[in-house]
């Protein structure tokens, strides 16, 4: 059972397109949803103070800097120590927040996370974990980018990672993790996945072996590792046959007077199954890994992603993903050595 | 303008979970549709005699081994010298068929393109090719399973290849060919995307630069590239949510008497829609760099399937598609070299 403690979550009220408009909304929402969320609102003062201003559980945390999406991560990160991301990682650093949310410059959350919250020990390259629609369960897949080379031993410390995300939000008790390959045999693949299937075999519990391409819509198994490389190009493909399919079904829904009261009829069900299929269900991703829940959110977040990244963030901390994440990896560094 | 000249394709005709009978109407519907192919129709006795009998410009090429699905490629090719595929293969080297086609094992298939036939001089990796449906016109991917491993060296080939088969195929005077990768700027990505968009910087004529997983079903370029490990897992990732998508809308369409009501005006537009989307247009996949058309279809190819691969696989031959590969390959090696 999950518990219902109190969790605080720093937000970057700069991050993402629709900034700050829709990060204001989305923590509205997700403060009234869940009586025990606290956020950390943090941005610049006429941003900030107004909406935590005669609100509960919302505290501003002022910065005079911002990073913009186009800036180097790093560098951005460097020199910009009141900036809203870097700020708003201080507060889990510093121990005031259980987690940072942005919606802003991936890269530069990622190295915010890296280099101000830091690595949870034993973990070599942490991962960004999304969590997709399918048709059956929903599948945690990762590294979606972080990490565009990785070792075999990369990947089984994202099946540890992974298995621990799939748990604390998905609410599978034993997930079946699989490896992303080209074939099902576990003599198939690249080195890459040769070494890895044997690795995750020996280290991984829930290893469920070779899964493919196909499987990301299919909800054969609750997690599914891979490179960073290969992660970020399936989760674009995903994004882009969506896209194509439902743009095409758009036109042929509205190519004639009588296609469009057609499509009247079906716009209910049709709306439900975008739902289902919806990638904002869970409305950010993780960064796995880092010794505190850092949380990358799409730029084009909308408010209702807003909230989900919240809910979903205040349950993984409540589930204690970060100190499950550190127990599997001790645990099985100590397997590796000993 | 593609000439007219009689094109023989040597077709297994026990290739596919379909075969025979898929590959016969296939055959049938393909000589009735271009009465400057012939075919020469491989397999037991039984089953291509009765067929060519009394049928104008398709001769029987009787073999009395099968290759099965499941068997060790190349072991089989090695032992089963009298096998469908392998005599089919044969008659390409032979100079008896300007091109060989089978739905059967595709590592077999392969096998017997590298054994039989042998590679176009210089190409280091032949790869297999894909034309994918797109909102807009069609894209030639490539590697989408040949080679897991791949050098930098390989995908220039692949580009040279790729571009050649686009301009073939599908109309396209100067292919832009693009380089698979998860950030559209020349400095992202693994090491093997940098080093790759280097060399087809230099070496690719119409080198567009990076592209990403959403540029696979958009069409903002010809042609894109990629190692066999990636190139296979966006080749299932689009037929999963493809498939995905496409049953949740029969779903949907069908949860009540209005909505199938409802769904029976549009089915016209949407049968359009998937026709345009369908990836048996082009029918089947070219091992691109073999000394001779090879193709392989789909194990599920249908009828409609087969005829796709032999009217597409007669156009290839008339644009002296092997001719074009081997030209290109030369120039480069001559440019690297010199």
């Amino acid at each position: 059972m999950p518990s219902t403690r109190t969790v605080t979550l720093a937000v970057d009220a700069l991050g993402g397109d629709n900034a700050p408009a829709a990060v204001l909304d989305g923590v509205a929402q997700a403060l009234d949803a869940d009586p025990q969320l606290s956020v950390l609102l943090v941005g610049p003062a006429e941003v900030v103070e107004p909406f935590a201003a005669g609100r509960d559980r919302c505290e501003p945390v002022i910065t005079t800097e911002a990073i913009a999406m186009g800036e180097h991560p790093a560098a951005a990160v460097r020199s910009k120590k009141d900036s809203s991301i870097v700020v708003a990682c201080r507060q889990v650093k510093q121990g005031r927040a259980d987690g940072a949310f942005s919606a802003g410059n991936t890269g530069a959350m990622m190295a915010a996370s890296l280099l101000v919250v830091g690595r949870i020990r034993g973990v070599a390259r942490p991962a960004i974990a999304s969590v997709f629609p399918s048709a059956g369960k929903p599948v945690v897949v990762l590294d979606i980018g972080a990490n565009a080379d990785c070792k075999a031993e990369n990947l089984v410390q994202f099946g540890h990672m992974g298995a621990a995300y799939a748990r604390a939000v998905l609410d599978v008790a034993e997930p079946r993790v699989g490896l992303l390959n080209i074939g099902e045999e576990p003599t198939k693949g690249s080195a890459l996945a040769l070494e890895a299937h044997e690795l995750m075999r020996q280290h991984v519990p829930g290893f469920a072996g070779n899964v493919e391409g196909r499987d990301i819509t299919t909800g054969t198994v609750d997690v599914i590792v891979t490179d960073g490389f290969t992660g970020n190009v399936v989760l674009k493909v995903v994004e882009g046959v969506s896209s194509t399919l439902l743009g095409e079904l758009r036109k042929a829904m509205t190519s004639s007077a009588l296609n469009k009261m057609a499509a009247a009829v079906l716009k209910p069900s049709l709306s439900r199954m975008k739902e289902k299929l919806d990638p904002e269900s869970y409305g950010s991703a993780p960064l796995l890994g880092i010794d505190g829940l850092c949380l990358i959110g799409h730029g084009s977040s909308s408010a209702r992603a807003i909230t989900s990244a919240l809910s979903t963030g205040a349950r993984a901390v409540r589930e204690d993903i970060v100190g499950t994440i550190a127990a599997a990896i001790a645990a099985d560094t100590a397997h590796a050595s000993g």
